[in-house]
C-alpha cells in the first residue's frame, strides 16, 4: 500500500462533487465579465519565480533540474505564467486581455488548515487598462463569484488599500525608508503583536514617532482620506487617494461597493503591487486568515521584456474560500446524486438498455447493473447512489409488457407499461405512472 | 523575455475554448452513465511506477527529491493513483466504484505531432466487476464520448482484441515462451516491419515456423473465433473467446456493438492488461497512431495490496482526440463568442452598469468598457471578440431616454428606450426593437 504525499489530496466523488459545484459558479461568473479560459503549463523555468521574487522564493518551490538539464518548477502561482504569455503574443492580443483559469499550484510549505502544498486557485485577471474601472470590475467579478455561491455581504468584507498611499505617506518622513520593507510590516500588522510590528516599522527606518504616526495615519476613516495629502503634504498621497475614491466610485456603479472597506492596513505581502490591493475577510472572523486577494500590478508586464501594461487580477485559494462557505453554511452537501437506476431482475438486458439510454439521452445520470448482482445488492447500491427513482426490469413484469417504478425517497412504487417508459416524458417519476 | 520548456503548451483563449468544449462533453458523457469525478495529486512517489512498470519507466519521469527527501515524480499516468486511491477506502467504498476524471500528466518523451510532455487525459475506470457487461460499458460510453463530439461510425473503428486469447495462443505452443515479450512484439506489428516483427517473436521463444503459424492464427475473423480454441487446443483461449463474445454481446445491447472489430493484432503495450483490450482508430487512417485505447486490469489492485477486484477503464488523450476531431471536420471553431458589448459614450457608466448587470444576471457574456477608450476603439474591441450585439449607451441617445441597440452581423441597428433594455426579455436582439 502506497501512501499520499504530505501535502497533497485526493478529492473522492462526494467532495469533489461540492468543489467542482464551486468551481463551475465561479467560472461562470468570470465567463459573464467576458474573461476568458486559458490553459496554462505546471512547469516553468525556476528564473522566472527568482527574477520576480528574489532567491528566497527557490526555498518554498518543488523545483529540479530535467533530464534535459533545465532547472525548472512546478508552478507556485499564475501570475508570471500569464505575463509570459501576455508578452509572448502582446500585438496580436485585443487589449483589455481578460483571462481566467482554475488549478492547481505547488508549494514546499507547512501544511495546516486551509494551507496544502498543492492547492487549487481560479485567477482572473485583466492586462490592458490603467482605469478604475478595471480595478472596480475586478472587485465587482470577486464580489458576484462570492454572492454566486450564496454568501451575503454579511459573511464577507473586502479591505481596499492603495500600495500608493502607503509608500506615499512613508516617503513623506524626513527618514531613510525601506519603503518594500515598511510595506511588508503593515502586512504582517494583524499576524504580530504590536512591540514586533513597531520593531519591523523602525527596522525599515522610521523613527519611532514616526512609526506612531504612520500608523495613526492608517487608520484614518474613509471619509476622512482626504486629509490624508495635506497631513502628508505628498501629492503621491493625493493622487492615490483620488484613484482609490475613483475605484469605489465604479464600484459603487457596478453594484460592489457594500462589500468594501477602506483599510489602509490591508498591504498585501507581494512586492509586485502598484496601486490599489484589497483582501477578502471573513465578516465573523472565524476564518481567521485572508480569504483571498488582489490588486494592481502595471509594472509586471515591462519587468518581463513586454511593452508597458498595466494589470490588475485576483486568485481566490479554493481551500480558504472553501473554509469560508463551511463557516457561512453555504457548502454544499457532501453526497452523489442520481436520477435513476435501473435495476435488472433475470436475463432483461437489452431491455433494461433500451430504458437506460433512452433516458441518458434526455441528459440523466443513469445507472444499471454491470456486475451481476442480485436484487437486494442492487437495490443497496442504488440507495448508496441516491438514487431518486428505481426502474424495476424484471423477467416476470415483463411477461405482461411492464417495468415497475420506484420512488426511492417514500419507497412507493408501481407498474408501467414497458414501452411507456420513458415515452415522451422528459423526466419520468413515479407520480406519472401512479 | 521568458520561454516555454519544450514539450509543454499555452493555451490562449480561442484554443481553450474548443478543448474546453471537448472535455465538458467526454465528462457529461460520463456524467450520465453515473461515472462520478474525482481530483488526483501532480506528485506521487516515484516507487508506485517503478513497483507498477519497472525500473526503466524512471527514463521517462519527471522524477527528483523533494525537500522534504521524498523521491518524487509528476504523475506520468493515473491508473496507479486511483488504484491507491481504492486501495486507502476499500471497505467504505460502494461496488462498482465508477470514476472519471480529467487532468494533465507528464512524460520526458520525444515532442512530435500529438505527442507532448504535459499531455491531457479524461480517464474513466470502472472498479469491482468482472462482469462482460462492465467491459461493454467501458466500450459504450467511449463510443457515446466520440458521437457526442459528432463523430460517427465511419470516423473511428475501436479494435477489440483479448490478452488471454493472445497468451493461451502462445502458451500452447510447443515452446518455452516469453508471453510478455510476445505480446509487446504483437503490439509493435502495425510499427515496425514485416522481418523486425518476426525477429521479435522469435527472440521471445517462438519458431519462425510457430511466429508464422501463431500470426495466422490472429488474423482468423470474428465469426470464426470459436476455431481459434480447437486450432490451440487450449481451455484459456476457449474461455477467453467466450468471454470476448460475451462483452461484444453486451455492447449489442449498449449500443456500442457497431464500432468493434474483432482485432487479435490489438494487443496495446502495457503490461498490466488481464482481458478485454481495445483501441480506437481513425477509419481514414489519417491519423496514423492509435488515438487512445483501454482494457481490463484485473490484478492491479491486488498488486497495490488491495483485496481483489477486476478493473476496466480507459483514457481518451486530449492531443491525439484532437487530431481525429480535425481530420473528421468536427473539431469546433477555434472563435471567441460574446453576447453583448454595452459601448460607453461620455460620461454613462452607471446606465451602461445597469443594462450589463441586468443582462449577466439572465446567464449572458457581457463586455462593457473598463479602458475609457473612444467610440471607435470600443466597436474595433467588440469585433474583436465577436461581439452578437452591441448596446450603445450614449449621452445624447439617453437625453431622450433611448440607447441604440446594433446587430452586429447585419450592422443594422435602432433605438429602444433605455428603460425596456433589457426589459423582461431573456435574450434582447436587435429585431425585439427594429
Amino acid at each position: 500500500m502506497y501512501d499520499r504525499i504530505k501535502g497533497f489530496r485526493d478529492f473522492y466523488p462526494e467532495e469533489m462533487q461540492a468543489r467542482r459545484w464551486v468551481t463551475d459558479r465561479l467560472e461562470s461568473v468570470a465567463g459573464r465579465y467576458g474573461f476568458r479560459e486559458i490553459g496554462t503549463p505546471a512547469l516553468e523555468q525556476t528564473q522566472m519565480y527568482v527574477d520576480k521574487s528574489g532567491e528566497e522564493i527557490v526555498e518554498e518551490l518543488y523545483s529540479f533540474e530535467d533530464k534535459g538539464g533545465r532547472d525548472v518548477a512546478l508552478t507556485p502561482e499564475l501570475t508570471p505564467t500569464v505575463a509570459r504569455m501576455v508578452v509572448a503574443k502582446q500585438q496580436e492580443l485585443s487589449k483589455p486581455i481578460k483571462w481566467y483559469s482554475t488549478r492547481p499550484f505547488w508549494r514546499y510549505e507547512q501544511v495546516q488548515q486551509g494551507r496544502f502544498r498543492e492547492f487549487y486557485q481560479t485567477n482572473v485577471d485583466v492586462f490592458g487598462s490603467s482605469e478604475p474601472d478595471a480595478d472596480a470590475e475586478v472587485l465587482a467579478v470577486a464580489a458576484d463569484m462570492l454572492t454566486e455561491l450564496g454568501l451575503t455581504g454579511d459573511d464577507f468584507d473586502f479591505r481596499v488599500s492603495h500600495r500608493d498611499i502607503l509608500s506615499g505617506l512613508l516617503d513623506s518622513f524626513d527618514a531613510d525608508v525601506d519603503v518594500r520593507e515598511a510595506v511588508r510590516a503593515v502586512d504582517k500588522r494583524a499576524k504580530v503583536d504590536r512591540e514586533e510590528y513597531f520593531e519591523l516599522l523602525t527596522a525599515a527606518g522610521l523613527s519611532v514617532d514616526q512609526a506612531e504616526e504612520f500608523d495613526e495615519m492608517l487608520q484614518v476613516d474613509t471619509d476622512e482620506l482626504d486629509t490624508l495629502a495635506e497631513w502628508s503634504g505628498s501629492e503621491q498621497v493625493g493622487d492615490a487617494v483620488e484613484n482609490l475614491e475613483a475605484v469605489l466610485s465604479a464600484a459603487e456603479d457596478f453594484g460592489a461597493r457594500e462589500y468594501c472597506t477602506v483599510s489602509l492596513t490591508t498591504a498585501r505581502g507581494l512586492d509586485y503591487y502598484t496601486g490599489v490591493v484589497f483582501e477578502c475577510f471573513d465578516s465573523t472572523g472565524e476564518v481567521s486568515r485572508s480569504v483571498f486577494g488582489g490588486g494592481r500590478y502595471d509594472d509586471l508586464i515591462e519587468g518581463f521584456g513586454g511593452q508597458p501594461t498595466p494589470a490588475v487580477g485576483f486568485a481566490p485559494g479554493h481551500a480558504t474560500l472553501g473554509l469560508l462557505c463551511q463557516r457561512a453554511g453555504v457548502w454544499p452537501e457532501e453526497a452523489l446524486s442520481t436520477d435513476y437506476y435501473v435495476l435488472q431482475v433475470g436475463d432483461t438486458r437489452s431491455v433494461a438498455a433500451r430504458i437506460v439510454g433512452d433516458l441518458r439521452s434526455r441528459g440523466h445520470v443513469v445507472e444499471t447493473d454491470v456486475a451481476d448482482r442480485s436484487f437486494g445488492a442492487q437495490m443497496g447500491y442504488a440507495d448508496s447512489i441516491n438514487a431518486e427513482t428505481v426502474i424495476i426490469v424484471g423477467e416476470q413484469d415483463l411477461e405482461n409488457d411492464e417495468v415497475t417504478v420506484k420512488d426511492m425517497e417514500s419507497g412507493d412504487q408501481t407498474t408501467a407499461p414497458v414501452d411507456d417508459v420513458p415515452g415522451d416524458r422528459e423526466r419520468p417519476t413515479f407520480d406519472d405512472f401512479a
